[in-house]
């Protein structure tokens, strides 16, 4: 369930350190927060100084190309044809604007600008705190980009490409060898990126760098002392939990269902939840995803089955999670109003889709629901769907995992990853390796490559550093859930009526409006 | 019916005088046509002189994004919502792509690189036709957008906008004395840019001028000539088709038919006359519409009604006759390999609509689709059908209006606009005049000027001197039917029997493949 956002006019994303936000939206301190919020009215200084209003105009127009180029994205993975011919097609005017994003957001005018600005606000007085920050994360993004010369820019791109096929190649015939040398060059690579973007920081980690790609901030010491947190708790639980004798049936979630009716549930509910139809659309597509071309047009995609509804009805409040975030945002076209990290976005999607709609409460809204798209053979109690969804079946593979083996997913794809980057676990022993693991951990017996180390496309798009999103997300959730049940009391009662508004509300308060305010 | 393709780098058009090129056409200058076809080898030319290699990249990067923001545009005219906040987030981003649209495309180093790359064809012994052709059609677009002033552009850009809204405006409240200032302003501005345009060529008429930015070539002159031998001809046989006591009955177009059916039919036909339904799609919406992104990637839009089956189908055939030439462009990504003129393409879309499915022989052929579409109780026969959809019934409205009527609304518009850029006829005058040529020439009282002169959108978007272009395309598409009928004896056998690949790759042959290389 990958994610793909239009991010306003920077590649780079500032993350806090999760447990740090958390702490921040404790229910004590929701004065503050209130007090800190976002001033919206900078025209007072971008009247003033011309170099802070033509930055912020430059910013905007990468920002639109950028908005552009998701459109063109969306399009070829809902609308548009898959013939060679076409694809390719698509895949030149994509690289078109590509390049035009690059040149416009790499331009030296934008680095003279920021210093300009920079001074003028120095002597300005009563900028709000939105200028600075504005001024800090472009010179942040700027200054990281002009750090990767264009060379090992297209390297990067042309290698990704490489090995995304190659890995494809691989994962077919399930053979781990058709992929290791190109595995090798992958890591190889993000390593030289991210020595690169490191610069004279040479005290910063090389993983904790990578890291730092997709979840800002966020060190790889920390991760080691959360994540072993988590799997000293998980594991144990997991043998108690698959050891049980309650074991929860599977069959509401089995039989016949139509997708028509599948999709008009899965639109009713995710409408219900606070999704805003009106600013975007649900479409289908062979992974579900979202996708935000400004606020006002935040798009979600999801997949049906047939055979079994849930994965639908799941799939479409997990994107619905991840919109609403997107839907919610400032729209200043700045990276100041984007989506905090990839954690945080993970968070948002999994509080809806865990701690509502894994709810006994949600299933008592939402099962007469069921009833009435799937007529009244679908004969089951809230308590049972409830059960059903929420059943434990290890598995090989991390998008079926659920809620309770997912980390443990996780958690084993970042150990290999780091530990191949710290030097201490060869690329050639990653099958292995990750076999060992998944017996430990899991218990269960891989027994081919593409069920195990070759399910993943991340590492052949060089997104080395990407799963631990996944779990601080989830994490990250179970926070939030924690804290909204103390400023809302009556949580469950809401979630039972199906009355929404007032969650999402707090959602909305606490992070989506504040985009990149607060660093971690 | 309005078309909008992502043309390649150039705004301008090249086109012919429609007669030549259908004398050029002709059975016995075949061999010459075919000797002179596009040789698409142009390496050696581009391997030599670097400044031709430098200004084919820069064009193509301007068709790239041409292509982007068309796609944009089908999505909003597609899929997009049409919230009010919706709408001006993707105005944003379509004003964003303009704006690096006109920057590449009038790049100083465009001129340089045409001077240079004249200079080396000049000394270069072996280049092809192509290769002079593309240089003199750049230089001719680059040198046009060159005369049009930044400041005009966007004045102009902005009456339009402003223009638009106005005319909608009158033609809700049926009042063009809503409209009138503004239409004042827009047969100015129109005169204003062909000024610019013309340059120091001032024996060129003004409304010539005009013309030639849809019809390139085709002066003024050529028009009241073509056109006066059409409405003498034309209402005469009007009269005697109206007063003629054998009347078809319409009958069978009526009834109540399901949009489903009508969808599917509709891609039956479109397939089978030669759309390629694997490089693009079929889509509903308000207005039909074709929309190329690349030869690979043409689509086609048409709306359906419930109580009335021919105009979905005649929508689609028309739309498919527009992606049939596109999607036999070649594929170079420069303008010589875009349509000619907008009255080649549309003589593309009613070669298929008129001179294939108005026929009788289509008819015997799609019949029974027809019945198999829906049900038995469609009980008419071919010939029944076939005058059904051939009926002639003057009215008010260009758009309705069948093929004999057809033209005589375009002769009015003409002859209104003309004369109101030659000062004959007074912007305050145009109700009169038009409602007066309408009972004159179509014999039917206008009563209101939502039915009249408020009916089309162009001259509120400064489309002054695109409407002879439709004509000039019915007329091309008559001739086509002419000469094809020469080279294929069995042509209403072959349509007969649905039979149409044949004709598809006389067009692809004559027409599409050329794109711009013969000039009028």
């Amino acid at each position: 369930i990958a994610l793909a956002f239009a991010r306003p006019s920077s590649t780079a994303r500032t993350t806090p350190a999760v447990s740090k936000v958390c702490r921040e939206m404790s229910s004590t301190a929701v004065e503050d927060t209130m007090a800190a919020a976002p001033e919206t009215t900078p025209e007072s200084f971008e009247d003033t100084s011309s170099a802070y209003r033509d930055l912020i105009s430059k910013l905007r127009t990468v920002t639109q190309l950028q908005r552009a180029s998701a459109v063109l994205s969306y399009d070829q993975h809902v609308f548009m044809g898959n013939s060679e011919r076409t694809v390719a097609s698509r895949g030149a005017q994509m690289s078109a604007l590509a390049g035009l994003i690059h040149e416009k957001s790499t331009d030296k005018a934008i680095g003279e600008l920021i210093e300009t600005a920079s001074a003028d606000l120095a002597s300005f007085d009563g900028a709000t705190s939105d200028e600075a920050r504005i001024l800090e994360i472009t010179k942040r993004d700027y200054e990281k980009n002009e750090r990767i010369p264009s060379e090992l820019a297209g390297r990067k791109a042309a290698l990704s490409s490489k090995a995304n096929a190659q890995w494809a190649k691989a994962r077919a015939a399930s053979d781990y060898s058709l992929f290791q040398d190109t595995l090798k060059e992958c890591f190889d690579m993000a390593a030289e990126v991210a020595t690169a973007v490191r610069g004279e920081n040479t005290d910063v980690p090389l993983y904790t760098q990578m890291l730092d790609e997709f979840e800002t901030g966020m060190p790889a010491s920390r991760i080691n002392e959360l994540f072993g947190t988590i799997q000293e708790a998980l594991v144990p639980l997991l043998t108690k939990v698959l050891q049980s004798e309650s074991k929860p049936s599977v069959a509401p979630l089995n039989g016949h269902f139509p997708i028509k009716a599948q999709e008009e549930l899965s639109r009713e509910i995710v409408t219900a939840l606070g999704y805003d139809g009106d600013h975007g659309r649900i479409d289908v597509s062979v992974h579900p995803f979202t996708m935000s071309f400004s606020p006002a047009d935040v798009r979600i995609t999801s997949r049906f089955s047939e055979k079994e509804w849930y994965q639908g009805v799941a799939g479409t409040i997990h994107e619905g999670g991840h919109a609403m975030y997107e839907q919610n945002l400032n729209d200043s076209g700045l990276s100041i109003d984007s989506a905090l990290s990839l954690g945080c976005h993970e968070s948002q999607s999994l509080f809806w889709e865990r701690h509502v709609g894994l709810s006994k409460p949600f299933w008592k809204w939402a099962t007469p629901k069921l009833k009435a798209s799937f007529g009244d053979d679908f004969g089951y109690s809230p308590e049972e769907v409830y059960g059903a969804v929420n059943n434990v079946t290890p598995g090989f593979i991390r998008v079926e995992a659920d809620e309770l083996t997912y980390p443990l997913h996780v958690i084993l794809r970042y150990n290999i990853e780091r530990d191949i980057i710290e030097g201490k676990v060869d690329i050639a022993d990653v099958p292995k390796k990750w076999n060992e693991m998944m017996k430990e951990m899991i218990g269960v017996d891989v027994e081919k490559d593409s069920d195990g180390c070759l399910q993943d496309v991340h590492w052949s798009m060089l997104a080395i550093g990407y799963f631990p999103t996944y779990l601080l997300g989830s994490a990250t959730a179970a926070q939030l859930a924690h804290y909204i049940k103390k400023d809302i009391p009556d949580f469950d009662e809401k979630v039972e009526k199906g009355e929404f508004s007032e969650i999402k509300a707090w959602l909305t308060n606490k992070v989506h409006r504040h985009g990149q305010r607060y660093k971690s």
